[in-house]
Parts: C-alpha cells; structure tokens; sequence
C-alpha cells in the first residue's frame, strides 16, 4: 500500500463502431475524472471498439495493433495519463506476431510510462463470444503491476469467475483487484434468467474481495451491440460496474442501462484491519491444495 | 448426480449446555423434516453442545469422543438416520487418541451406516473462536463423500472462506457443497460492522457455488452464548442459514434471531445446464496455477 486513499474513476461507456469518437470519449471521462481528483481510472475491457468477439471474422484483426510504448495508440493513452496524472489501465486488442494476438490491459503510471502489462488468462468461447478464435492465452502468469499508488492485481473479464486467478495476485502482494470487462445479455434469455446471472457475475467478484480481503474494481460497457454475423440478437452489455471493498461490501455500483463514469474513494488502509479480523491467509492449508493443478479428479 | 431432484432439510437451531437435551430436539427436527419429505438433513457444527471454543479450558476435551460406527453417540445418530430413512450430516467434537481431538463432520447414509468423515481442513483462532486449542488440522484432505443421494462436498465452517476447499471438491465431483457452521456476532460491534460481516459470510459461500457450478447448503445456530470465562460478551449467533443454486441464486435463507427448520428442494440437473453455459471448469488454467501452493510469494 502506498497510499491510505485511492480515487478510483470507471469509465463504464457503450462504444461505436468508430475508434477515434470511442478515443476521444474515453478522453473527455478520463479528463472529468482527473479534475475531480482521481487517482487511478479504469476503462473498460476493449474500449477503442465495440465487442467485434461476436462473429469469427479474420478481418477483424485488422483491429489489433502492438501495446510498446511507441505503438501509436498506446502512445495516445500514455499522454492521456500523463496530462492528467493519473493511473490508467487499458484494455487493447494485442498483435504481437502474425497470427498470434491476445488480449491484454496496459497500465499506464502518473508519468506516462507503461507500469505492465497483463494478457488475458482465461479464455472464454460462448455463442457470442468467441474469443478463443481471437485471443491466445496469455502468458504472463497472474502477476500484479506495481505503480506509484500501489500494486494493481489486473484480470480480465473471464477470469474473474476463477478464484485462482484472484488468489495469486492476492498471494503476489496485490493490493487491489481490478477487472476491465465486457459482459452482458443475450436478449431471449428470460428475466429471471438475466437477472441470476447479473447477479452471479457480482457475486463471484465480491467473493474474491472477501476471500482475499482486498477492495475490487469492476468495470463494464453498457448497451447494445448487434451481431453483425446475424447469428445471434446481439448483446445488451449490462453494466453494473461496481467497487467492492475488502469485505465485499458495496462502495459503488452503477446502472445497467446507462452510462456512468463515478468517482469512488477506496480506502486502502481498510484491508490492514479486515485481514486482522479473517486472518485467511494464515490458515490456508498449502499441504493440500495440491488438486488444484489438475484438470478433474472424478 | 443420482437423484434429479433432492430436498434438503436445515436445522438451525439453538443450543443449550444440556447435551441430550439438544440431541433430543435434533432428532424431533430430523423427525419432522423426514415426515415432510426431506432427502437429506443437515445439522450445524457442533450441534450437541454450546460452542465451547469461546474459552479455553481443558476440561472441554471430556466432552469429545469417538467417531466410529460403534459410539454410542454416533449410533444414536445412525438410528436417527435409519429410522427416518433420510442422509444425515452430524458435526462432532472427535476425540482420536490422548491429545488430539478433530472437528469433524460425520455423513450418515439411508441405512445408518456410515459414508465417510471430513475432519475440518482450516482451524480459526480469533477472540472467542479458539480453535487452534482444541482441534487439530484434518489429515482427511477434500474428499467428498458418496452416499445413495449423491457426492457430497462437506466442509466445515472455517473451510467455508476458502475457495481452494470448494474447488477441489468440485474437481473431485461433489455434486452439492455443504457447510455445517457456528459463526456470530461480537456485541460490541456496530451495526454496520454486522451487516458487513453476515453478508460477507452469505457472499464468499454463493461465490463458490458460482464458481464452481455448484448448489451451496450453509447451516448456522442461532442465538447467544455467554463466555464462560467471562472474557468476551459471548457471541450472538446469527442463524441465516441458506441454500444457493449453481449460479450463487437464493433458494432459501433463514431468519437472523429465529429457529427454522425448512426443507429446500433442490434441482440438481441445474448443475449440467449452468455448467454447459458457464463452462469455467474448461478453461481453468492449471499450468499457471501452482503459486497456489505458496503461503505468500511477495
């Protein structure tokens, strides 16, 4: 922990099919959120496009470009950090050798350097959400950024369903946990049905907030996009990004059906306290877990 | 999965110094919940006694005893199992040999024999919860247990803030996890402090039935407990005892302050649908797992 307080701004935007507006919105939130005092500011998972994992389409990897620091578009984000002296994590479209692309969050520092890099672990492959035809796993390991406001355990998406993934950055010295994303509903699924799911996706991540003991940042888009396939209704992202702090309580949660770019204060010297009181990682039963690296055990 | 539906029977109940006075209202709870159909009943931790962990005090150990089918206490269970027909979940203090005790959980078959035993894996210290005193760390491992209804992943209290328990017993094929558990409130503590607690309890535990794909049965007592050694204000048990679908869904929660015994069905072809559109077991990454076995790699 470096600092006691940390402002943490989402961008919790519904993207176009037109980068340069989706940029450019991006850097007006980023600029609102700084003059209100943030810190850190999170955008959401693939924010320069719309959710292109909806179709299979070699084309689309048009899209994708390199995260260097002189990649053209990750030098654009670093000035956005810089102007405003804040924390920012990005989430791109990674080309890092013909045929090999993955899909990985850049965390830019205060002075516009690159603190990391995370690529995307796990790996989903829905109907609508085709990421494995776009993504290589990522092969970075579960490893935390380490940035002038402390250190930034960063997933992606799909892996916030795994524990694993929550606990290792926790073990790593993560001093909060942090998911860009782009989830959300397929428009046939019923009510009920939409609903336990929203509510699964919260849950599981406040779970690893309090497993852990460390505040959780999630942030989404929010509305529709069409499947320009046509196989499928499309997907209504549902928003919801919320921050949770170290007992998983609520210290923000937006709508699922407008845009919102909040200010939320987190503060860090609540995890010293809360691990104190659950003192989890000290039981942990390391003699045992082995299991855990398999594939099943039936 | 042997059983489509099965329904659960919960005892939350509260307890008094007088043994046999609890085991009297165990087996009428056990009564009813069979008469209304139940499949399976599952009792809190330690249901025979107070928690007698808020002190330590070595004449405590006279109350442990021996978990083999031929105890007399265990055989009472047996025939409590028996007679009603129904799996019986019981929580005891285990004495094993002079000086080493468990907390361990005992699963009763239809036919009163005896299934298997999880000794609790992870053993809490806290104020008014010492543990370490009295129980030493299981050596049974996460192994779930097979009975005539189905594989059961029982854990025991303390397990239940750890997703590595309820991983490995999903990857072992438990068909349901199961928590048998004695948790409350400390007086002295603000109401909000309360509410943060109890709902961090609920959320860790629905946040393994998601992650995992898995229904989740947590039973709690209910009610206060003075400290014996007159340390601590004693501890308000707080009941809410639940059950949760493979998507972390409510499918019952009991009242905080009051007795209940419901009976819960429990859809457990929910499990191969769930699974099917959240397939997370498929996409674990277990090469990248193996910090997990670290106690802390910062």
């Amino acid at each position: 922990m470096k600092q006691a307080k940390i402002r943490v701004g989402l961008v919790q935007h519904h993207y176009s099919h037109d980068a340069e507006y989706n940029r450019n919105r991006n850097y007006t939130a980023i600029e609102t959120l700084a003059a209100m005092g943030a810190d850190l500011v999170v955008l959401s998972e693939l924010h320069d496009t719309t959710y292109f994992c909806q179709a299979e389409n070699v084309d689309n990897f048009d899209i994708a470009h390199g995260v260097d620091e002189d990649n053209e578009v990750i030098g654009l984000y670093r000035r956005y950090a810089k102007i405003n002296n804040i924390v920012l994590v990005t989430s791109f479209f990674e080309r890092r050798a013909a045929g090999m692309y993955h899909n990985t969050a850049v965390v830019i520092d205060r002075d516009g350097s690159i603190a990391g890099r995370y690529r995307k672990m796990h790996i989903p492959d829905d109907p609508a959400y085709y990421e494995k035809f776009y993504f290589t796993p990522g092969d970075l390991g579960f490893e935390p950024i380490e940035t002038s406001i402390g250190r930034l355990g960063v997933c992606v998406c799909w892996d916030q369903w795994y524990p694993e993934a929550a606990r290792i950055m926790a073990l790593r010295g993560a001093d909060i946990l942090i998911y860009p994303t782009a989830i959300g509903w397929e428009s046939t699924d019923a009510l009920s049905e939409k609903e336990r799911q929203l509510d699964a996706w919260i849950t599981v991540q406040r779970g690893h907030a309090v497993a852990n003991g460390l505040p959780v940042v999630a942030v989404n888009r929010v509305g529709y996009e069409s499947d320009p396939s046509g196989v499928t209704n499309g997907i209504t992202f549902w928003g919801s990004s919320f921050v949770a702090g170290p007992q998983g309580e609520f210290l923000h949660k937006s709508s699922c059906d407008t845009e919102d770019t909040p200010l939320v204060e987190v503060d860090m010297g609540r995890v010293e306290q809360v691990r104190r009181w659950w003192p989890f990682l000290r039981d942990r039963r390391i003699d045992e877990y082995g299991p855990i690296l398999k594939r099943f055990l039936d």
